[in-house]
Parts: C-alpha cells; structure tokens; sequence
C-alpha cells in the first residue's frame, strides 16, 4: 500500500436507519468490552478465577469470529450522505481502545467532546498518558480541519505543550480554526481536567497543521467523510 | 491532585519473581482480551449471537470485580529495582488497549521496538491512526530520555512531522538523545512499516523536549521508574 486515495472509501448501500441499528447492537457489545478491559487491570481474583475468566473470554471470541470480516472496518459511507468508521481509535463505536469520544462543533465554530477516561488510559500514576492526550487532539484537530465534514484534511505537523500533568477521570477537549491559506489550516486545541464548565487551566495546549490532499479537492470527495486520522 | 511528587510512586513488598508470576498469569488474560477487541470490531454475526457473546463477557467482567483494586494500576517498584506499570497506555501488560510495545536499548543508545498495529489501532482506511503512531512515540521518546531507567522525565513539548501514511501491520520505531543540556533532554524519533532490516523511510519523524523535573532530581527518585508518560 502506497497511499491513500478515493478508491480508499466504500460505498455502502446500508440506509442510515440500518447503520444507526448495526451501531446499537455492536455498539453495546464494544462497550461491555471497555468494562471488561477495565477490570482486567484491576482484578486480584486468584489463577482459578482468572482461568474462568479466560474461558469465557476466549468463547466469546470464539462466537463472534464464526463470521468475521478479515481487515480493519475502514471508512464507509451511504447515499444518505452518512460515513461511519467503527473500527477508529478515537471515536470507532465499535472499538474498545477508543473511549470513544462523541464530537459536537458549535455556533462559534469550536469543536468540543468530553470523556471520563479510566485505568486503561494511564500514564504517570493516576494521570492521562501524555501520549493519549495527543491521540485525542490529533483526532479532534483533524476532525476540527475538516470544516463539519465539509472537506478531507490530513495531518501535516503537530505539536503539543505539556504544561501540567492531567488526572485521570472527566476531562474536556476543544479545538478551532485558527487560520487558513489554500490548502493549509492551522488548528488550535486544549485538554483539560474535570467539568468543561468549572474553568480549570489547560493541562496541554496543541497546533496542528492539516492539509487537503490534492486528490481529495472538488466535488469528488465521498460526502461527509471529513477527516483522515 | 494538583501534580505528581514522589509519593505518587508505590514501594512494593513483592519480589521480582512474584512480579513476573502475576505477570504471566493476568498478562495472558489481557492477551485474550486483546483479541476479543479485534474480533468486536471485525465480526458480522447475527444479534442472537452477539447477546450470547455479551452475557459470556458481562459473566467474565462480574467474576473478575469480585476482587480488584478501586483504582487504577499506577506504578509500582521493588527493593530489587524491578519497576512495573501494568495499566500504562503503551506497555501495561494488563493492558488491552495497549498493543503492547516492549522496548529494548541497544549497545549504540538507540531503544527501539516493534509492533502489529491491528484492526484497534485504524485512523485513515486500513492506516495505523496518525494519533496512535503520537502516542507511542510519545512513550518510546520518554523512556529513551530517561537513559535506561535512571533518571525520571516528563514530556515538555513534542512535535510529530506526518510524512507518508503508515498501513496496519508490522511497524518499527525508534528513538535516541540528540542533545542534553541540565535538566533538558531533546530526543530523535521515527516509526515506520515492515520490517525495521527492510531500510523502509519513516512515516512520521518526531521531536521532543523532555525535562526532569526539580522533585525527580537526585537519589530520592525510586530505583528503575524512569519515563512518567
């Protein structure tokens, strides 16, 4: 594989109605996951337990690959103008490493989320892994870029200021334009602790550079896809 | 909590051998569950399966929380210089949402290490997320300013240039000091597809500022933590 390109999308013929089914009934399951992972980290049951726990475990596995999908869940969209991408780090409903986290871009063109992350984001004891941190900025930025869905953007460069560390539980997440030139859009965003309401200082600062790749410019793009992180 | 001090770290009474024994045992249940996460995202089953595969992992999660911690893992050291952090983001081996990366330093100061980024870890269509390629190099970089465990770092500022995109799969990475001036470490890295003998070019180059903080400085710092990503 050398590159992404229009031919990277897949056209569905699912109706919105049947992607926002599919995303309940898988959906439920990944999220039944994310409490398994959790407690994964902290269970102190002895070797006997945890050999249940692995039985059960590997028959779930077992059950769900019966009919299975080789790749990754990649990039889909309908004629609807809906794209769903399950399987994404960040936001794939689907996907138990991704907390996930739920955009909304407001009337000022800020695009906020926030999350409660747990034991399976931690870095420094009890805080944020830095590098989560940046996984969720590098997702919201380019989401940010892409205009409300209006345009693809890829990442350029990023770069992130650790000011203060960031304790695990409720965090809150906010990104904007701050310029753009051409292809190029210069993006903004912060991460801090606790209630987006209380004020609190940002934890960590980021700018992003994003571009649209000349491939995905003009009428050709698949509609509502937005960004390629 | 308003920051990290050295008493955010746990002085153990296990032994290494202890450690290594826990290790195994739920380190092969996080395994399993890792795959459980893949097959989440990939299967195509019908809903009566899915609900049998969700009671299996409601029924696995339920046993596991009859005994567990409250919190998250932290990080914990020994008397032997055995340090562990198995809820980390990146190389908890208790962790599912980590692939989990095991680094290694070579006799030329370069740590490097190598991963199969799966379904788990997509951004763009059948590409590693640009996010999660930041969050472990993010990782690696700290433990490779923390020269081999012996002193403790903290990430100032990291800037990621986005070359090429990398595809799922097989993926090198590694990191080495460019310079150090007092408390300040700049550190090199790159992550890259295939195989790291193969000479593939690296996607993504990364720089990064890490500093040791004023608290961290001296014998006082716990023997073998080194990076607090």
């Amino acid at each position: 594989m050398s590159g992404l390109s229009l031919g990277s999308f897949v056209a569905s013929s699912l109706s919105t109605a049947e992607v926002e089914a599919a995303e309940r009934l898988y959906g439920g399951l990944a999220d039944d996951v994310r409490r398994l992972v959790d407690v994964v980290i902290r269970t102190e049951v002895d070797a006997g337990r945890v050999e249940e726990a692995r039985a059960l475990v590997r028959r779930a596995e077992e059950l769900l690959a019966e009919e299975a999908k080789a790749g990754p869940a990649g990039i889909h969209f309908n004629h609807e103008g809906r794209s769903w991408n399950w399987g994404n780090a960040v936001v794939g409903v689907r996907n138990a490493v991704a907390p996930p986290l739920r955009l909304a871009r407001g009337e000022d063109g800020v695009v906020r989320t926030d999350a409660e992350l747990g034991a399976a984001y931690e870095g420094p004891p009890g805080c944020v892994h830095g590098g989560v941190s940046a996984l969720m900025l590098d997702h919201l930025m380019g989401e940010t870029a892409s205009a409300g869905h209006t345009r693809m953007t890829v990442t350029g460069t990023l770069t992130l200021r650790y000011a203060t560390p960031l304790p695990l539980g409720p965090v809150w997440l906010r990104a904007w334009i701050e310029e753009e030139a051409g292809r190029k859009i210069t993006v903004l965003a912060q991460i801090g602790p606790g209630d987006p309401e209380a004020g609190a200082a940002p934890a960590i600062e980021a700018q992003g550079l994003f571009i649209v790749p000349r491939w995905a410019q003009g009428d050709a793009a698949p509609p509502g896809v937005g960004s390629l992180d």
